[in-house]
Parts: structure tokens; C-alpha cells; sequence
């Protein structure tokens, strides 16, 4: 959506997950209990809901059904043909396991298909509903099940080589948890996830 | 700092991390491999760095030291007398103690000086460095420590409750690794790093 700049679209992302975890007796919400929550002000908020265009008025608050749909369908986060978006954790060891385990998945239109580890040993002992491979089985896997996005939890010192081999294998963007800023090409978007620079963004607000 | 936006504090955080992660024979680095490395535009570089006020001029690209170190100070990264920003993992599963393990926290001026479960045998199980304790220790453990950042990595229906723990014990900043999008007062300042956040950060770039 290119009318919709990218810190609207980062706070619109956020609302639809507070609407998503909100309800109401009525089925609507205030742009000031929206501020509540979200702590951004009640004007940004308004000013990043006026994006959308929505149809109906907003008496009482907006719908919540209505809002959050909106949301998904301009900022593209719901495919027209409902297709869910394939993933894989590349990385096993205790977050890349911990990610295997993330019940918020099942709710959402992402699906993770795969996790991977170049430990053999570690994909036989962990125990997941979600299939299990040696990174070397990357590329058939790939090929087959058309994953388009990949978590990314392997230690720092393999995480450019692997996501390098992601870029390779066509991926369109990367969940970066390692410390490491990855260098990709252009046809690879990656968001950043890493504690630290979390901390950092906090502080440079302090 | 008022007078730097957030998108390029944001951006200027990731530069500090570049900056860290990057070496060259002179000491110097263009805003050419500045794009190439990060993604974004020179002109975005420029314009990010141009609000730093830099002393120096730029021949041959700039000084990796001085413009790390000038974000830093920019930014208020680095505390003018050094001080080290004590943080405490509140939840010990999977996540939580893979981040106990990262490695990151000593070069940087963060310090992890306690982690936390309501599980007292998880703390008992758990071998680190860094001392654990539970849940309802940690009172005694903030006043002892002056911990002032949190790190929440407990299941997603204690997040709200223990956040507001944290907010009572006069936390000042959570990076908030659950699903949950936490309510609280103005005092605590949230980052939010969940990985549907991130995945659907990317696909309304897409």
C-alpha cells in the first residue's frame, strides 16, 4: 500500500492485533480506549484510521469486526483467496524450539510448515507437530511445500551464511532473531526482532 | 532527544549495531555501504545522519568510531558517566533461558542481573551465571538491584498481570516478547518484538 505511510502502517499492524484481543458489548471501540491501550495519541490514531477509508460512520467508536478487517485488507495481511502464508524456523535450539511451540500461529493466516537444524540429532529429539528437517533438506522442502518466509534463530556466527542461503532459495522476507544485521539483497525484506536493539530503541525514547 | 523523529532514531539505533558489527582498513565507511548493508536509501542515511550534527567532515566516508560513538551519545545510548542499565528475563521457558545464554549483553551497556520464574524448581533446574530467582522475590531482588528494564517472556495469559507487576515495582521500560498487547500506565515504555507482529510487519510492505 504505498499511500499508507510505514510508521502508520506499523501502528496499524499493532491495532489489529489489540482488536483482535479486544471485545466490547456493543462490538466497538473508542479511539480513546485505543489510546489506552496502545499509548500512541488519540489524534495518531485517528489520523492513521482516516487512512483506511473506512465506510461507516463512527458513532459510539468504531466497529471492531469492521476496523480490524479493514486493516488486514489495506494493509494486505489477508490474501483475497484466504491463502496462508508458509514459514519455516531455521534454528532449533531453545527460541527456535520455544517458536515451535507458539500457539498464536493456529489464529493467524501464517503456517509454519517447517522447522529446520543443521544438527540431525536435534530435529529427532525434539518432539512438534510441525515436520522436522536437516537444513541440508532445505531446498527440496522448499520446493515442495513453497515457503515464502523464514524465522531466523540460528547462532550469530551462521546467521549471515543462512539467510544467504534463504535469499538463494527465494524467500521473501526474513524474521531475524540473531544479533547479526544481515546483508541481503533488495528482493529479501527482513525485520528485526533482536533484544538488544529492543532495549536500545526503549532507551533512545528515554 | 526531541529533535531527532522516531523512524530515524529507529534507524539510527540499527546503524549503531552496523557500525559495531563492521570493520574497514581505514576506519571508514561510506554512506554507499551503509545502503547496501541496511537497506535503505543513501539520501535516508544521509538525511539520519545529517541530524547528528557531526564535527568532522566526510571525506572518504565516514569515521565508523566517531559515528557509532556520536549515535550513542545522540541518543542517549551511553550514559555520561558509563553506568551499566540493569534488566531482569521474567519467565525462564524456553525463551526466556535462551536469552539468559545470549551473549550480546557483554559488549553491550546492558547488564542482566536476574531472571525470574513463578516456578521455583525451573530457577533450581537452570544453570547461568546470571543469579534466578522466583517470581516472589522480586520486590526484594528490584530494590537490591535497582533493576530498571524487563525482558517478559512468560506465557501469554500471565503477560498482563505480570506487567503490571513490573509496572508497580517502577519498571521503566519491557520488551515484550509475548502475543499480548500489554495495557499500562505512561511510566513504562513498551517495544513490542512478538514474531506475528514481525511476519505481518513484512507482508504489509509486500
Amino acid at each position: 500500500m504505498k499511500q499508507i505511510p510505514p510508521p502508520s502502517r506499523k501502528r496499524l499492524v499493532t491495532l489489529s492485533q489489540i482488536l483482535a484481543q479486544h471485545s466490547s458489548e456493543n462490538g466497538k471501540i473508542t479511539s480513546i480506549e485505543l489510546s489506552e491501550i496502545s499509548g500512541w495519541t488519540e489524534a495518531t490514531i485517528r489520523r492513521d484510521i482516516s487512512l483506511l477509508q473506512l465506510h461507516s460512520g463512527k458513532s459510539n467508536g468504531y466497529s471492531i469486526e469492521e476496523l480490524r478487517n479493514s486493516i488486514r485488507e489495506k494493509l494486505n495481511l489477508t490474501s483475497p483467496d484466504s491463502t496462508i502464508h508458509k514459514c519455516c524456523i531455521v534454528g532449533l535450539g531453545k527460541l527456535g524450539a520455544s517458536l515451535l511451540e507458539n500457539s498464536i500461529f493456529a489464529s493467524s493466516n501464517f503456517k509454519i510448515a517447517a522447522g529446520f537444524d543443521s544438527n540431525k540429532n536435534r530435529t529427532e529429539i525434539l518432539t512438534s507437530t510441525i515436520p522436522l528437517y536437516s537444513t541440508s533438506e532445505m531446498e527440496s522442502v522448499f520446493k515442495m511445500e513453497k515457503i515464502q518466509y523464514a524465522i531466523l534463530t540460528v547462532p550469530d556466527e551462521k546467521a549471515q551464511a543462512t539467510a544467504e542461503k534463504l535469499a538463494a532459495l527465494g524467500i521473501k522476507g526474513i524474521v531475524n532473531y540473531t544479533n547479526i544485521i544481515l546483508r541481503l539483497p533488495d528482493t529479501v525484506d527482513v525485520e528485526n526482532v533482536n533484544v538488544l536493539s529492543a532495549l536500545n530503541n526503549i532507551l533512545s525514547r528515554q
